[in-house]
């Protein structure tokens, strides 16, 4: 028996274009996060670059494909370590990762071992909290755990423009899907 | 582009068996940490069980499959959740899993949204740190934050069988694919 998962078509980049500033890689994520709520999928978007090229992007698929772990960070970061065959993408060079809103308990423990050595994050976890949505056990310690492994972590930025979009999810009816 | 993850036949499970103890639940988990050991996989193993029946298995499949997030726990909860076609097992029953060692930062964070209600483990967080293996951000008010969303927790049992698996990797020179 095999897992499969698909990855909409809505979800492919262009790996060529050079992005020379995190507004513009947030830019991106929030692309993916608008996408998703347009398909019916959760108001999340998230992005890997590499040397300043997107080389993967994620979207919320929980729902669509029936698996809680398919939050936007998780499908970026399978579909990154599915492109350069590795379980550990510090083997291959300094990946980071922008997510249109804070990375979950889960998330964050997923991107430790993912080999991802930057993290870059839009709204907060107070933003996808007001609009019904748990973030689970992530404390400050929590994020300076990361630090202290070498990843750096930023969050914050296009906060507002990440909050507009939540806040039209909850107002269209978006699912909330934790449990 | 889609993922495929191709899970092992040694995963399959006698889905008619009746488990009336949690001691013979932990002891199918270890079996499996135990087959992954000689596959040459990382040493845990985790069974769900559901209403005393184990109804999806799962072993560290990190390094066969090339992604990171792939631990015993992750692999388990995606074969549950695609045999019930739900994102929300806790609309299905009460669900257990067991693993054989702590559950991960990431892991515990992947418990929360899976709706899975009781989590029993083995060895504990720091077994598994004493061979090598970093498990990430857990504070006792992770798990607390857990039990406040109506989620048991209960670990140690069976802890000594776990933890001699544990040295018993480490001597035969496993893999440490922490990053």
């Amino acid at each position: 028996m095999n897992i499969k998962i698909e990855i909409p078509e809505w979800l492919q980049i262009d790996t060529e274009q050079i992005f020379t500033n995190e507004k513009e890689k947030m830019k991106l994520a929030i692309e993916f996060a608008k996408k998703s709520i347009d398909r019916g999928g959760g108001p999340f978007g998230a992005v890997i670059f590499l040397d300043n090229k997107a080389i993967a992007a994620g979207a919320n698929l929980v729902v669509k494909e029936k698996l809680s772990i398919l939050h936007a960070e998780i499908v970026a970061i399978m579909l990154a370590q599915k492109k350069f065959k590795t379980y550990d993408l510090s083997k291959i060079g300094l990946f980071e990762l922008y997510s249109s809103s804070e990375p979950c308990a889960m998330c964050l423990g997923a991107i430790l071992w993912s080999g991802i050595k930057s993290v870059v994050f839009g709204a907060k976890r107070e933003d996808a909290m007001a609009v019904g949505f748990d973030e689970g056990p992530v404390f400050e310690q929590s994020w300076e755990y990361l630090q202290n492994k070498g990843i750096k972590v930023k969050g914050g930025v296009l906060r507002n423009q990440v909050k507009d979009i939540l806040l039209l999810y909850k107002k269209t009816g978006g699912v909330i899907y934790s449990p």
